[in-house]
């Protein structure tokens, strides 16, 4: 109870029952890790969201992909656009450091899948980013590949919220931003299953912050007088349990667009905001021995549970990347204050 | 001061300002006009949005759509999307009478052409629906070309909002929806501009209400005793007189999505949710000398304006088609509640 | 053997094996009916494509849509495109009367769905159009309610091809077009699959004209003097009985296009070109016991077959639909001329 | 005269007039350069399309992309999508080195801003890729930024085609494939307008090939027992100095399919085919004094020449593609064919 999420302050979001560790990992074997630069000119780092399993080559999950706001350079949305399936982790980085990264995911899949005997012609890196230039000397490009195999060699259940990873540098709302995640269980046919959300939180305008429905924005804006401009980009990764076809997954991570509303945001125009999704329900094995096969969806009928899932764990995922990042200094001297510091919210 | 729009009760949605009357006809030109059905058995009808100018097929207009939630029957959008022009009134109506009206507009288009000595081969009646079947005996398809023409005919600028026309028979957040409308102004280059919205709103369950920030639904919710489905669908007509290109206007239009999350929705599956608008900046000629021409267009680093004036005026737009809303009683008997009953809010 | 017919000219398009008729209706199930307007001043009609069973609304299948060239006012796409299911039989017709049928089918439904005890608030008719404005009076808009029962009520396998029903006034290739269908059979887990293709052509310019391959156009636009632009439209329908996610149908209608430019077209601007499948695989009920349901779809590394049938049946289909059409004269007089009429190319 | 390309055997493709070099470069200020890496186990490298002028970044174009097929790994086109602009060299690679590229691409375009004193924060690197893991040890990921400099430094007008850069080891129809170009003319207005295409050609199966029409292939493929299945890729970039908005432009670049499915394909499932397309008659400026600005382009009802120009072009650089590729040794000694080595086709 160090004040780090929306539960220590009494804030409810939506009305959905909250995952034990109300993060993404309460998707049963999804795991998040980071990598940090922080020595006073870089603020950035690598995060990565590891889907069950050793290898997401040879078990391919069903995947989907939906761009909000397209002033953004995630790499990887094509082939999942078209074969709905996610074959690597999911890395989030830097705006610049996107070729990088996407170098080094491949270098990682190719290295565990000779591990594992297949030999590896074609592999997709999915990579995301938004733009720490503002506390971070972004054109020197500072990540590695070192940086993504820590990542992903660190990735755990309970992970860092905050200014940790690739959120190490990224402002929200004109407050410090970064790393948040958030989870709702939902029932169907009288079993659990579990959607959880991470977001990389990078974009809004100090004034139009809402919290909990509430416009906070413009008494925090007075104290701390921060510029108008709606720019940077939010990044959302969806996982979830339920057994869904790519179709109905990329309705459901629509629905993200509603937390982030609901944080005040007018979605500017100078905002990557892609939304990035997976199912662990039906594994695609690469090898099988029948042409025709089985998977199991929802019924259309019964998605609206998922839907408010997906809008709940956002807001609340954005409010906790809010929330679990300590205010720094800036290269140039500036202070970046915490949300952390304003509540509670008379 | 009736109580039947959102300035009366001292709400303030967004920022910017308001245009003179706060809806889509103060963008100049732009008129709208109802027809309502009403005889105890049916509460429907048609409201049609009118381009400036007398004959929309000879002075084509940049257009563009963008589907929120595609469980619907708009008609209309394919061409739409390919060549970005309207070349007809907007028409709403209810679900089951999409053809009717499309068929009616397309009879109006050939009249209006042959009056101007146009052959007409080929138009693109855009028409979208609610649906009323909770108000309205829906199958019965009760709407006819002469309601279509009669809306036409008595468009103006200072129209009716709530239960009128295609919201004769819609429900929003389980209270009386319909018709609603709100402008905002932008000043660019040191000239006003204006965005206007219209909505035919039809969506949402009680409980998720949110007005201006506030979760009102509940209380209310424990009132009324709604069932929680967020069923029906919301139509969002957007016009302004901003030079835009048909990406740009996509762009703003997306943002119309801001407006609704607003208002408390998760965006429901049963819903179309569909978005069109319509720029009067560009009239595109059907025959020209030249094969070149020139086109204005707003630079794209100021967008954002015209952003926060969609999210904004949609938001406000809904408020006012439940406010302006009377409440009633349905063919079943049972009373459908306005939101003004319930204001003010405490 | 009358030379109506691909087959009846020893030309093979592709390589894999017809179906028995060759035509959509070898899918199981599948049923065709025209009706045909032809009083001198108009030549147009209604073509309808009839999904297996009695009541499409209640047994719902996989359905996708795809737009080529989206200057057309085909209605039903929005709710295909969210929902990937087809709820009605497809209509075609001509562009001016969209309207008039769509109404028409929401009017069969309504009865259909009335005798089944479903109360129906929602139905989304699937209407396809070319442009028959050459060789009808389209703004007449002569088709009504009558003509669609009476092409639902005529449905059979072995349908009509050539100048009827929606293809009575068509043109393609500056020639008699229409309705034109074919069949390819794929074989999955040793069990045989059909893919079929139903056309509605009206689109191309002679000289462009290529028939399997050779490109045969430039010798017959000598001979007739007909205009070089590439007008009109063609309507592409896809039904196959291979179990497919919408996301894979999808796919496989793309390819659709490959037999359109095989035929010699550049996709003109003036060109309503949209495909619309389904598949028959897999049923999707209204009401069912459980939550999580399971569907049978082709693994995506065997989906390469489909692709090529696609191709195939298309181009195929379009050549069907030019050799069953017989010459005829226009309202104004004109001779308009049958492929056939050209046939055997030397 | 060496039998290198399309026009030395006397094949027509289509109707328009060629430019003088009959290559991408023929529209003003185009420029390519390749980087070939061959060791005996890497044939592969690195190819790029420069915009006219020496800062892409500061001096914008507009731009589209269009997914064929979504099997493949391109960078950069959620923003193009969005903001419609060019800002970066357009570079091709191998499927594993996107990453590499990109990063190779963002490291160029800082340095050139910081020459020009723009401070780069952001940048959207275009990259597009085949998968030549056929005739390279592509898990090596061998590319280098030096690649990616040196094929930047040697950009000229007067490029070479074949088995280089990007097409180093890339095969087509089962023969040897590569680097391709052709350009069309266009008349608007009296003034003379060019159109160009670039390919990366790597897909198709020989039994498949169709050259002007002819069904070449199935002769080939008894002669070189080639295996059927159609993989790969092919990567179309299209410049033109025609006025076009980023919507025309998605338009025009869409007709590039016409060109691949006359050469025969049916669109393989392994393929990645993305087209990606610029304009250079509008340049956006990053800075500029008024809020509202001017922009010439094309009316649509004259987009048609474009179209063909397109479709043609297309089929073309296929053609150039294959011809101007040596025959070459692969790495397990398998010799590849070139297409020259059958013609002149009986």
């Amino acid at each position: 109870m160090d004040g780090k999420r929306t539960e220590d302050w009494g804030i409810r979001i939506g009305r959905l029952e909250r995952g034990p560790l109300n993060k993404i990992t309460d998707v049963p074997g999804v795991r998040v890790g980071h990598s940090t630069i922080r020595d006073g000119r870089h603020n950035t780092g690598v995060t990565v969201i590891l889907p069950p399993g050793d290898n997401p080559f040879r078990d391919r999950l069903v995947a989907a992909s939906f761009v909000h706001n397209g002033f953004g350079k995630t790499a990887g949305t094509v082939q999942i656009d078209e074969l709905g399936t996610l074959e690597t982790p999911i890395a989030l980085t830097n705006t610049l450091n996107v070729g990088a990264v996407s170098d080094a995911v491949a270098a990682y899949m190719t290295r565990i899948c000779a591990k594992d005997g297949i030999p590896l012609y074609s592999v997709n890196p999915v990579v995301g980013e938004c733009n720490d230039a503002g506390l971070s000397a972004i054109a020197d490009r500072p990540v590695t590949a070192e940086h993504v195999f820590e990542a992903i060699r660190t990735a755990c259940a309970d992970f860092e919220e905050g200014g940790v990873g690739a959120g190490a540098g990224t402002m929200c709302y004109g407050l410090k931003g970064g790393i948040g995640s958030a989870s709702r269980r939902i029932v169907l046919d009288g079993h659990p299953y579990t959607l959880g959300i991470l977001v990389q939180s990078n974009y809004g305008s100090t004034a139009d912050l809402m919290i909990g429905g509430v416009p906070t924005g413009e008494k925090i804006a007075r104290r701390i007088r921060e510029e108008e401009c709606d720019q940077g980009s939010i990044m959302v990764i969806l996982a979830c349990d339920v057994p869904l076809t790519a179709r109905q997954l990329r309705r459901v991570i629509r629905r993200c667009s509603v937390g982030i509303a609901r944080m005040g945001s007018y979605i500017g125009h100078g905002s990557g905001e892609v939304f990035i999704g997976f199912s662990t329900a039906n594994v695609l094995p690469r090898s099988a021995a029948a042409d025709v096969m089985t998977i199991s969806c929802i019924r259309e009928e019964r998605i609206d549970a998922l839907f408010r899932a997906a809008g709940e764990a956002s807001e609340e995922a954005i409010l906790n990347s809010m929330l679990a990042a300590d205010p720094m200094t800036a290269p140039d001297g500036r202070r970046i204050r915490s949300l952390r510091e304003f509540m509670p919210l008379e």
